[in-house]
């Protein structure tokens, strides 16, 4: 099955390059209410189930156990910008556990945010692993390995308990045995099991259940800070402060997950040839074509369906734009 | 028609991203020797007709007039990295032809090369236009605006002399009238015309006619200074720099285009997503799968085809690679 065309790149009123994938809206009860493209199909979900991994911190009894705030455990689901804030909440998680940088098994990199990065290595700084995207996410991993009374060595590693119980967690919410799917290394070095996005998208309906409190405590930390969840100009923090009932995360390779709490769905999205600029308006462009908004709301989304293309001398060249889905 | 798939991304020893694009190699006789995809279809060429941007340069006389070395000859068929090297040899084109910095039309950005790029930042600098990737092709623009005599102000426009006699230029080679297709506006500022695969293809088999002098000289000029051309580690230097027979040149939204002058061979390859990890790999394929190489210059290209990916600790966590094609 050939995906279709989800999303486009103009430049002088033609398409320069188009991007094709597939998505699943999906309820509760598994059934398909949207969809194009091969949704059977597994994919590594990357960082779009930062909420999942984030779980068995909550059901663990660990976010309580340390005393995580609403802002730490939104920081916990994000991939976040490296600004300031990010790395402050960080080493308040690392800090409440017990935990230290040297710990950190997710790989240093310059942080995303661009004054951000500069202003970092003008100041004869070094990229750290607490700059790295993942930060927060691990800090919450190893939390929970103190929780599991597990070494925390060595806890970005398939078979930890860490790494065992966020395994899990997905399986059961996606009604899928990820000890039969096959299991790359993500960019932070943690296990990313594939996926079929139709589970996925059943994953995040049930995640959002009403009745599912550990899913509602990150929804709900999420949409108090939805800063923490990625940063200054990003798609995700944009939309979700633009439409606070939209739970939203992006992942490496064109991934998109999220969820519509007050409308009992779950979606799932991957562009074939995983480009965020595609992932991103496509996401929207679903979101947007969904009949479950105010028309406020709607009209929003659509603002996130396309943006400008500009050179280096700021000149408009072009857009990307979402089709309609 | 829906082009095939010319490159894949693994992970976990499955494929999690996979590339679709066409490409065509045409001799000079406008023959189609190899093809894949819909190749007439017209594409932006973007960058990776620099060498055609500089034919009037050498044609005008401008080149001989400001004697232009082959290493600047080369820088003007660049996106260079914005190392030292290429930064003075952009300075010394302007200084030849009486052009200065502040004549730049390209626009500025941080150089692409990290180590000249950290450098910089760390010593205060700021981002100049002759860090611009383009800064050579354009200090070459600049030197004919000079030998037509035309005011170098507004040599980006699309109705400049300068982008005039670019135009009547490639629309020779290329058997196609650019006032007849589409135009849109670079990264740089200078037009960019949209031309089908096949004529670009046919183009560069012209190009590399051995009884064409100025395509000889770019050609050679490029042969002895594949670092000016791109730079450090980058794709098309290390690719020349093995195979010294391959001419070859990559372009934004994934573009590449290239010559084989011992064959008499013009190549053009999209990539429909516009990912340029996947035309490299996709190029090397195309080139690999050619009847005219050395046993060694063939091994050489099958080891271009695929390239590890690595995570932020630089752990193997999969591969790049073009297809057989």
């Amino acid at each position: 099955m050939i995906n279709p065309v989800i999303a486009e790149v103009t430049r002088g009123g033609i398409v320069e390059s188009r991007h094709r994938g597939a998505y699943a809206v999906v309820n509760a009860e598994g059934h398909v209410v949207a969809a194009e493209g091969g949704i059977a199909a597994a994919i590594y979900p990357r960082s779009a189930i930062k909420a999942f991994q984030c779980l068995p911190v909550i059901e663990s009894g660990a976010a309580d156990r340390f005393g995580f705030t609403a802002e730490e455990i939104a920081l916990c689901c994000s991939s976040h910008n490296g600004e300031a804030e990010h790395l402050r909440v960080a080493r308040s998680m690392l800090a409440k556990a017990g935990n230290t940088e040297e710990l950190y098994e997710c790989g240093p990199h310059w942080p995303y945010h661009e004054a951000s990065r500069l202003d970092l290595i003008r100041h004869g700084g070094v990229c750290l692993q607490v700059h790295n995207n993942c930060s927060g996410k691990h800090a919450g991993m190893l939390a929970l390995a103190r929780q599991l009374a597990a070494d925390p060595h060595g806890y970005s590693a398939a078979d930890h308990p860490v790494q065992r119980a966020i395994a899990r967690t997905i399986g059961i919410l996606c009604d899928i045995d990820l000890d039969d799917q096959p299991v790359g290394i993500d960019g932070c070095s943690v296990p990313t099991w594939a996926i079929p996005l139709r589970n996925l998208a059943l994953g995040f309906a049930r995640f959002a259940s009403p009745d599912f409190a550990a899913g509602r405590r990150i929804i709900e930390a999420v949409r108090a800070h939805p800063f923490m969840v990625a940063g200054t100009g990003d798609f995700d923090t944009l939309l979700m402060e633009a439409v606070p009932r939209a739970f939203i995360k992006t992942g490496a390779e064109g991934v998109y997950c999220g969820a519509i709490p007050h409308a009992g769905l779950g979606i799932a999205l991957k562009c074939d040839d995983g480009a965020s600029r595609a992932s991103e308006v496509a996401m929207a462009s679903v979101l947007a074509g969904l009949d479950v908004w105010t028309p406020q709301e709607k009209a929003a989304l659509e603002r996130f369906r396309e943006h400008d293309l500009r050179n280096w001398r700021q000149i408009e060249v072009g857009e990307v734009r979402g089709l309609k889905l």
